[in-house]
């Protein structure tokens, strides 16, 4: 067994951190050590929570650790930064954000720059993830910024998505409309107090109305994160929303097409390894006129 | 010859509009088609236009669109469209955006949804162009909502990128930083009419003097493009973009890149396909239970 894995399985944090660190960068060692990994995962619950910047995601996250840790669990944050592609840099600082639970050895908060592909980002969130499962994380929250590409992969990871929008998202949901009904599971209209609160909600319901979600209603709930209102309701929604999918076998279809999809992103980040240094010798000579002549001849020569 | 491929060459603008819907659709000839259309390919000059929502993107567009028309440039336009990853549903309605050049037949717009994943956006983006050129046109404008991660690989697409904010857009700033200094060739300030424009402009030059992007010093305009002004600088500092990219070889070495980029792009779709297949394939009857064992065992199997 590879050694930082020994360590994690013996609850040691500081494994757990380099293991987190050697998925951020991809290391080549990745695989072995999440095919040990993934024995000791399938207990942690998942929430995700994303919506535009300023939202106040991180502070609702914040709040949202101590009912967890009322409860007794052992919590993990992935925070996924925006991020230069190329400086690589995460900009976010979560970790003064979520200070509440600074010196709590129950609490892990990691982030996760974006730079890379979306597939690369995509797998390593969920490695990150099922770190903390098998280190007994009990919940995983995965907070995400933007509501875009990104937020909608985050779905295959979280089992619970949360939206979390303020009394003037009104532009973000205009552009995103179908699209962020279809991710989340729960609205938030955080900053309640501010004006307009109460329409924004009334909106988002009237729109939830002609877009159900199964037999699933979606809450919409008013949160003021900084003085804590409305955060234990949130607690209560998330755990409800797990109690509709443990029911007639929602449960089990997820995870199936859950382990379907990982199995395709993993299949297809080691190609795409092979591919970037094929196409890299192929042309290292030698011009490429026509790309897509290029690619029909190392197609041709894969055997899937 | 495919034929609607023999129709574009002809001239027939009806083929060029189901080329790019056979292109959206990701159709079955799509490999066919554009190994042909490649051959037709390198005249156009491309313009990537992106920025927050709300900044005013498309109406920039547009009248951009009225001073390349005076140049005699016929003009293509892909709008890349947010939009559920489910319901595929387009939401920007461009076509009513860009009204001023609707009855100009030198003058194309087509919308591209942001469904299916990222790689598969900025390939079928990549092709639109394509088509774009074979059909004779000059200028191609690709417009994207947000700054995100789908804005990056605008960059391999567009020669010369232009971000687009509003005195607004301080929290975008904040959000994007590196980001948004890296992917610009080109800042705008629009509806520099509204207060804080000088401020957001000098912000912006103070942030630029520190990330100098090799010898190119990228400008920072201010425009009110409703209402026309400060696009023909826009115009101008794009010309002057693209003679700079033409300078010392780097238009050269740019297009060998792009060449390398498109190849594998293409190479990792098809991929993508087969592994969709074959995944499903293999988790139809029984289960996987460790999806890094099962991509093993596929991976193995594979001579690349």
């Amino acid at each position: 067994m590879h050694p930082l894995v020994e360590r994690l399985f013996a609850n040691d944090p500081l494994a757990l951190s380099r293991l987190m660190t050697l998925v951020e960068n991809r290391a080549d060692d990745v695989f072995e050590i999440m095919t040990q990994v993934q024995e000791h995962c399938g207990h942690a619950k998942t929430v995700g929570i994303t919506g535009p910047p300023g939202a106040g995601k991180s502070t609702l996250a914040d709040k949202l650790i101590g009912h967890l840790r009322k409860a007794q669990r052992r919590v993990g944050v992935v925070a996924i930064d925006p991020s230069s592609p190329f400086s690589g840099g995460a900009v976010m600082g979560d970790r003064i954000r979520m200070q509440d639970h600074a010196g709590d050895d129950q609490v892990f908060i990691r982030s996760l720059g974006t730079r890379g592909s979306l597939g690369g980002i995509s797998r390593a969130t969920r490695e990150m993830v099922k770190l903390y499962d098998a280190a007994g994380v009990d919940e995983v929250i995965v907070e995400t910024v933007g509501v875009g590409q990104t937020e909608f992969h985050i779905m295959g990871i979280a089992e619970t998505t949360v939206v979390v929008l303020t009394p003037e998202s009104g532009d973000t949901i205009q552009t995103m409309k179908a699209g962020i009904l279809e991710i989340a599971d729960i609205f938030v209209v955080n900053k309640a107090d501010r004006e307009g609160a109460d329409r924004m909600a009334h909106e988002l319901k009237a729109m939830l109305e002609i877009a159900q979600k199964g037999d699933w209603t979606i809450p919409v709930l008013l949160t003021q994160a900084r003085d804590d209102l409305g955060v234990s309701e949130l607690h209560a929604a998330i755990e409800s929303h797990r109690d509709y999918l443990q029911g007639e076998g929602r449960a089990e279809e997820r995870r199936r097409q859950v382990l379907i999809q990982e199995t395709q992103e993993i299949i297809l980040e080691e190609l795409s390894k092979k591919v970037r240094a094929l196409s890299h010798f192929q042309t290292g000579e030698s011009r490429i006129s026509n790309p897509y002549e290029t690619a029909l001849a190392v197609l041709e020569k894969v055997s899937l």
